[in-house]
């Protein structure tokens, strides 16, 4: 058995039983995203978050201990993403990945915004033309220092 | 000559001149975003931005009428990025692409967010523990239908 | 269990069955191209479409389900299509993709044709000298906007 | 010199003299289509097109030689193309190309939609809620033969 | 079950059984070399061929049934053939493939040489400095054309 | 200087003086499959033959001798050929080319066709219902031993 | 059922008894790097010598059957290997392939030495500062001919 | 300017020149195989051995400096390599790397044949059959070691 | 059974069992870092280690056979790692790669640092603005000699 | 002008004057790793340091403005180098990755190593049996949180 398993087995617990990611997030008290990359084995559980989610998925014993080792990340399975969505997001990286680089070292000299020390919140947002995905991002500015 | 050589002379120029996006932006009267986006090859500019960028970076009539061409976009030479900072939003996605996915999905059905009706905001998010990158995305939401 | 499961299933059931795609579109009311693509887990379905589908092909209630969910999509094994009719597609983009981007460019300014608000339809054409495949394609234009 | 030089020529004359293609197509008597890709150096012009072109974009006698000389075809950079419009086509490939599969298979049994004896007409298709884009494709049926 | 699935079953049975590629395409009063192909899973067969096919490789309803359906094509797992035989090919066309183009070219014009129109014939070639392989290919020239 | 600029002069000087590959191949008293070959940068040529095709290209005494020296072979500037008369060739190996090795061990027992000691040659063959390309490939055959 | 599976059984059986390469070279009275290749899936084994291996590792009929058919060719499960005894060879090629190439064609002229009419011998080679692999290679020279 | 331009001109002046490798070891007193790899930008030279290249090569100042700088290794364009010859090498490892790795196993424990602490030795083998390329390759066996 | 199956068993014992590494390399007696890589089908035990392994883990005889066979190394599913804590020691190499290179050749001439000859040791470094991970790394150094 | 052509230029430099990095690292007063690290175009100088170093390898004002300038970081032409000193370290991360990952994550829990708040020191350690590279390196340890 391995993580990738016990991912499976929560996608096919939630198909059959129709529960949303947002119900799973109230349930362990966080939010939905880090909530929903937990359950896609992106993330580290708890032992009380793991037991949760084990209940509400049902998970056996070996299946929650799964949950709270630290997973080999990367949910995708090719480099370049073939499904749409997704996609639009590796063409942002793509056509404004260059600007992300210039405007942040503009701002904060040479660094990175950390993809660790990070959070996101993903909500609707209404437009007359047509409704909107807002997406906001806060990530850590970690410095390059001389040494 | 083409584009590439062009946001190359812009690159150039801005070093040895010292200017800034954000100036730059100023001098268009449009986003630091979009107008670093476009000086680096990625958006098209109408005559008259052209004609205000060319000036900052003393480019001749040639190259301001390729300012006016729609590129061949995508900045990056390499299908995964190798520099530090870029490579953090391509982690992003490989670790957090799913959790898009699903959340998006949760709340709009199937569909994309588009990455062409979409615009954002990348600004220094004070904090006591370390100043943070806050971006905000909003892109479009597109839905799949049938026929 | 999985998309990709059921998705097999389906083609399993259609070549013992004996059952045409343009049938399936019939039961279901909708065009033979979107029909196809649903049934070969591009689409999402809903829950009427998915009960019909289910019958014609012996889905149980899980693999049903199944349907109901946005699947990950991209139908190729590989990047580059091997199967020739397939491939012909992609060396139409190779062959003809800057002359798709010029004219596209040429009549709308800069932005895209939509592959998410986009319909097709596939016939045969008649002709003495042999028959032709005849596809009309239409994806509304989206265009870059400054911001 | 090789055709690609020609083909950068081209572009660089037609953006200092913004010259449009579909001005170009009627020079020489053909859709805009072909005529497009021609001067990309996807297609082999006559004697006749050749000098015609060379005319328009300032070539020399060499150039137009080269006009005439069968390209190595293939026009984009990147295996699975960067620019977001012509990726949308590639999208659409592997969203749908199971899709062609099945139903040119379905309508004319084994065999391929040529991309040799084919043309195309790309059009604006205007609509209230946003003019589309309109690409009517249509190549031969060539069969798979026993033999 | 899919087609691969035939494929190998019948590589299994061919191997436990000793049947010869030569005596099965005399069997279905075709060539050896589109017999061979259609039972590696690489052509099409119509009832009768295949009822002969399942009966000398002991297939069922179901398998007998799939050889009818028209395949994925395509029966390397690598894009460059790690087979010693089979890449030796690979190698003539890396060679010797813009030969081919010019020869082809100065002979026929632009065009291409059919791969579906396609028929060839692989015979040992007796040579008293050691035997050799001959295959002849010949496939129907098909031409770009203005239109 | 090295071999490709050769070639690349030696095809520039051929559009500019419409020379034929034919023609060459006489001049040289080799079949016209070789000589387009070598002068494409892939074969080795001896002093006489490469002073012969010095003339014709009008190259230098440095460039006759580089035409002299053993090239570093491969004609394609990517491992799936992107040009369509090209791919057609690659596509053969990918749908026959398990084909070609079950036939040929068939016949001979394990070992190859030899791509080295190997001469082709390349026809057009009346058609009524379309001119086709004619090849024939002979190589000798080699087999693996044991020791 | 295939060769690989087969393979893999050899192993298998392998590691449980304890047998080695050396030990089955002398049972079928070849060299152990001919029959290592032979059981790692890569050569053809005669009746006989299919025979004495299925004993060795507990094959059964059709196992054995398998040992005597031509396999497809290449071990490696990547392009560029990940073990570091078989990358050091990977480097040798990377590093000393020009110098092969220059001193093989100084010598012979134009041509290739076969990897096919080829045998090697691997032994060690006792030395104080600590003993080396000493590989001794054999292959034809086959040369590249005018025709 | 760097090595791989001093390569260059190293092999742009012995065509000219009509120098051989065996001739330019001589001049050093190494080894045909050392000295090939190190005109090839392979290994590093010392003073006088730089010089005396330099002399033989028509090499100024600064090139014979960059002799004696550790280059950059890797001598090939691509992965696989294209060229018949050394792709022959890579062939053999394709095949045998895995037996290379169970009889140096076998032999020897875990661990490697160095590449580093390595020569070889290439020589013309007389055959009545054809005469053959003879390599012999010594590598010191570097083992694993608990710690 | 192969080692990776071996592998896989290990890590599904020791998160059963909540077994930890360092505990691990106690009962054996070596570093964790050796101890580890073992257990992840990287290095090879001797039948002692293997046996206090089996023990610890549950492994059968033959699994405890498998750990003694020296292992097809390589740890990672892909070229380019997805996991970010593994990414980053490849982005360490991308940007310090060179800088590595530098250092040693100024300090040992042309060589490599063994990764054979090799030990680690990671602990924890105690800092008041967050603890570090330090890794001491030791791998003698290997020269090139001329021959 | 861009960064890369700075690095040739120092490159090209040092060779000629036969500088050595640890010199340049004391006229900065800065650590070896890093001096190099920087002049090899990976890190970002400020106005003093670059005044130095554009003194010490004849930069113009251009040339020095580059140095201050962020640069595209990724020191390596492919994704697996071929270089064998750089290969060793890949390698490491191939075969001890999930080690690093495993023990990193028993001390610490789920996060990573920075690659940002990171320093090194690379030092000659004297050994009998041969002198040893020793590395050591510091990084930060950054926990992902929940949020």
């Amino acid at each position: 058995m391995d993580r990738n398993e016990v991912t499976r087995k929560i996608l096919s617990a939630k198909v059959a039983k129709g529960i949303k990611w947002s119900e799973v997030a109230k349930k362990i008290g966080l939010s939905k995203e880090w909530t929903t990359a937990a359950c896609l084995g992106q993330m580290t559980l708890n032992a009380k978050q793991a037991k949760t989610i084990g209940k509400l998925f049902d998970l056996d014993e070996n299946e929650i201990a799964w949950l709270q080792v630290v997973p080999y990340k990367g949910s995708l399975p090719t480099a370049v993403p073939t499904d749409p969505l997704i996609y639009r997001f590796y063409e942002l990286i793509n056509v404004y990945g260059t600007t992300f680089k210039e405007l942040i070292h503009e701002e904060f000299g040479d660094g990175i915004m950390s993809a660790i020390d990070f959070n996101m919140d993903l909500t609707r947002e209404p437009d007359p033309k047509g409704d909107r995905v807002k997406i906001v991002m806060s990530g850590k500015f970690l410095s390059y220092k001389t040494y």
